[in-house]
């Protein structure tokens, strides 16, 4: 792997993670979101396993620390089903043993991402290997020391007359030559560090036919596969991430050294309001994530279609207004590093970014209605 | 009772009415709303009501063809908890056979309607009668041929130093002397006949003690339990009424005879945009009253008070908002009477009006967030 | 003309208007609307007349007790600029005096109407005649016992391969033998007699080929030139509605007579707040329509086309908002027929469905943003 | 002054800055802002001002390179007005020439600062000179190296019966020994160095008296001059920058790179219905703020309060979502570092913050509505 820069902060990962990553092992909090047909399978559906994501989306470091944290979750899962066993155990095993972590490099900077068919890396095969060119993005985790693999997206058969089967999708290992991590990518000036969404540049990378996931022209499939119902894992999180910016809100507004004109703040019937209104747009994102979990658990992912895009659609528009409205609340103080709700918002932004284009399947699916 | 005018719209019942009547009585679908603690009552939580209710909420006539309809079955309730045996034999008994109707007399002109305390009509004993003096308007059903029987709140201590001790409800029969019906009141330019959301003058109108309801001083009792699961029986309703909205919606943008600059509606993106909306926001209304009917049922409609609350707020907003936008896309048909919509929209808009002041509760619980 | 109802309602025409009529004549309030390339322009600029519409606007009669009112004012601007001498002497004059009126036949209820190409009415050449079949409907003004002719748009040419060249429009006199104006279209249960927006049958209507305005196959030029300035003179006089809505809630919100909570409405936050929006609402809509008549004036409608397109899709909005928060903060009787606002918001409402597919217009320009 | 960091950010002022200056003040760009009462006055009305001050908001350099930047222009402003002849030749001199800059130090941590009654900062006469101590922060500007100057609000007399007589302002030199600038708060992931929005610590920072700012107990008159016309100085550049933010949007929207689903983004309805949004939103916004700056020049800052704060409300709120749509058409690339638009937002959000407690102002102000 390539460096991407000097600083520390992107080498050293802080040492609470791996300790916190053991407690959570022996207490068995460890891999909830394997779904059943794995045999470490912990048997939670997806309705229970929604429940404890909203309480690990309160803190950052809790998904991590019970692997439960993206991209891996959703790699684990291909590898799960779609991974030949000399595939499971070099790469997925140390995965579901949080020795390693991974990263899915599929956006390219120079396409227009939200219809998947534009993606232009090329995957070649020359003889037993394959050679990968192109450049991806916003790649998040390949910033991590730790981050030892790739699957990359990218182009095997370009001339195939269906455009959903000119994909594949291959692993690549991070330190495999001609791969150069350029860049972080910022959000909202924040680098994230040392986890990282990261510029890649891909040239001349050589990786055996072996590596190959589900098959040529699978690509599609193995996409499909992984964003199952990992698909509302964020959603589930952001759920958790939205009580925790009401209680800075509440905290704030109900603080009685803070006085406005001789009230509280929270005397003030429009920031009783604005408080009001956060806890019923939460309690209605929390609906809409819970019926798509327990969709998916009762007719499958596919069935649960609407169901997820509606939660998709819905979850992330609603916590960036939760978080703004405990950010104006807070005066200059809640858009600084004192508090974590910009930090949030840009993080939740994003989000909303990745899942605008969700808002096409509804469309299409309008006849359902 | 007075009369409100020499139309025949305000004196003939749809003949359809009593005939969907027997045939809803002759297929058990009949007092379903009844809670449990009455001998008679149908089993049905309130979860389940709600479900039914939904599918009763699609047409104007079902509720009232399954002796469900406002504001009967407050009524009913309140005379099936509060009421003395002659009270229940004589009103009760023939409000549950479906052979009269009834009103409740609150909403008065000249005061801020939202502070129930405001409430200025007198109750005044004298000897072994109650002298009612007094204006109120809005009474919903009082314009009814059938509508026999009011049951009024007023003053009946008005120097009481408990604000919530001065009110009290009595029974006033439709026909006694001093009562007048003075005129409809219009929704949009809807007057409703024969139904009717009346102006009562109440001048000198003289009933027996025995007619008092609960107590002397327990008005504010009798309003909360009237409120108690019913509550949300109109949000229930309009559940179905918003599905209805939609289904008008995608008809026509769907309709193929309807292309403009060569596209189905449907295929603009912004009308497409517009049926996801509606029917992502039906969705989670619909969410928040199953969770406040399930809340009722599990720990009762006191300790139910915010998801109540909530649920109020929400759903008359939502579905507005839900049949503005299958009014726009109608164009001008959308807002005339060969469509329901804009009569649908006004008695939604109304109900926005009644449950507007509700945000008041949520403000004050917001310290439970 | 055929008869729409036996109903007074629809025969007799409020005296006082041809008393306000009289009189603002004699004061020189006369056809202000006229624009300047006819002899009796009264030399207003379209920003000087915005100004005075926004006053009119207040009052349902000013705009025709001025002779400023739709649909006649739009009439007469398309006799004056392409009327033959003996249709202006037929027709203009009496509607530049105020002694008869008129209307535009164009919509159709059985097309898309947002796109004007869809209309099917046939206007068939039969020797010195037109002959005219179809149904049109929301013809305003054709309710009225003095509207004496009709601007009727219909396909004379269906075959012409410019889509734009297929229609004409000719002139009907109201008792033309078969015409029948079949009825009223309600407007959210709002009929507006005598006015009326009605539904009009047209079969077999025969008039003479001298009838037709500017020439067959320039129905569109017609219907464009009628549009001009014409245009935002809804939006001018929709300021002025929106400022009597403001007016009444402002009113309302500080009348003494009505505590809630021991306070006055607007000394709760959300009620200040609710008029703080709609202060800035409406002044940014006013705003927007005094540039789009200065850019009229200034350039000529064609190239004000985005600034009048700008104005027509956010007054209608805006001006429903407003009214909107009146009718809440005045609880039931907002919707009531003692207070304007509903009446208000039915007909704002209706422009809004008039104006929103302006929004085409804008999307097709942006490209010059 | 303390160190705020080891970074060579933070000491070097980028050099271009420089050069610009220069090469403005040689065209005679040059103090722009400056209010007619100062001597070297250019003559510019406020209406003339904000069409410049528009311009100059797409660049963020151009503000500093004509000498018309915050907070130096609000300081130069109060100097001007208020300061004694001695004060103005040490500051205002090198602040006009564009060698020295200036912070004003009033927002506090620990106190609620929409309401300044609540600052807490202690100004204390002690013989010739006043002792200052308090805790600052957000003081923008304060990081700059050049920045040699605060003007300080504290509280010289805590027991003053009035409330707002009970505050001074004061000079403070920044290298006077006990001032500590601390660190530089971040605005979501930025630091804005070297420019810096800072807190400080002054610990018994002493100054003459000769220092004090129009005189003691005089403090809000200060900072109530210093926001007269410059109030609204923010709000025009923010036009220029949301119209840059639309540039960007509309550039992305029409690339004919990026195809989605064989199509331009504008070519799909919504994303041209985003277009119009903000083309609208910020012709309004723009409209407000030269009414704005015209009542400023017609009436004065005092009467045109109103039209002042509807401007101020109205323009943060809409700009940010005129960033946020642009943002979003560009997928992850809006958030990052490529594009200036998340640095956009993260600005707009804080003046959003700064600017929302006007909205308080507006509801005094209702009554005049």
């Amino acid at each position: 792997m390539g460096k991407i820069g000097t600083d520390d902060r992107w080498k050293i990962v802080p040492p609470i993670i791996e300790d916190l990553k053991k407690k959570a092992k022996s207490l068995g909090l460890w891999n909830l979101f394997l779904p059943k047909y794995y045999p470490e399978d912990p048997g939670l559906t997806n309705l229970e396993y929604a429940t404890l994501c909203e309480i690990m989306g309160r803190s950052h470091l809790a998904p991590e620390a019970t692997n439960c944290s993206a991209p891996d979750t959703g790699n684990m899962e291909v590898l799960a089903k779609y991974g030949t066993e000399a595939q499971k155990r070099q790469w997925l095993t140390p995965l579901l043993n949080g020795t390693i972590r991974s990263a899915f490099a599929m956006t390219e900077p120079n396409v227009a991402s939200s219809d998947a068919t534009n993606i232009c890396t090329t995957i070649r095969r020359s003889g037993s290997n394959f050679i990968i060119n192109g450049r991806k993005w916003w790649i998040s985790g390949a910033g991590d020391p730790r981050c030892k693999v790739y699957l990359v997206m990218g182009k095997s058969d370009p001339g195939h007359k269906e455009k959903h089967k000119q994909q594949s999708v291959v692993i690549v290992p991070a330190d495999t030559p001609g791969v150069t991590v350029v860049r972080p990518m910022h959000v909202f000036g924040y680098d994230d560090a040392p986890h990282g969404h990261c510029e890649i540049l891909f040239q001349d990378v050589k990786v055996p036919v072996e590596n190959i996931v589900l098959g040529e022209g699978r690509g599609f499939e193995v996409v499909q596969g992984r964003l199952g119902p990992g698909r509302i894992h964020h959603c589930m999180r952001s759920i958790g991430l939205a009580e925790r910016a009401l209680e800075y809100h509440i905290l704030r507004a109900t603080d009685s050294s803070r006085r406005t004109f001789g009230k509280l703040l929270a005397q003030h019937g429009t920031v009783a309001q604005s408080i009001a209104e956060s806890r019923i747009e939460i309690d209605q994102a929390r609906l809409l994530v819970l019926r798509a979990a327990a969709s998916i658990d009762s007719v499958g992912p596919k069935e649960a279609m609407n169901e997820i895009a509606i939660a998709k659609v819905v979850v992330p528009t609603v916590v960036c207004r939760v978080i703004d409205r405990a950010i104006q609340v807070h005066g200059a103080g809640g858009v600084g590093q004192d508090l974590p709700l910009a930090y949030m918002y840009s993080g939740m932004r994003t989000l909303r970014i990745a899942d605008g284009k969700k808002m096409f399947a509804l469309h299409d699916a309008r006849h359902l209605a």
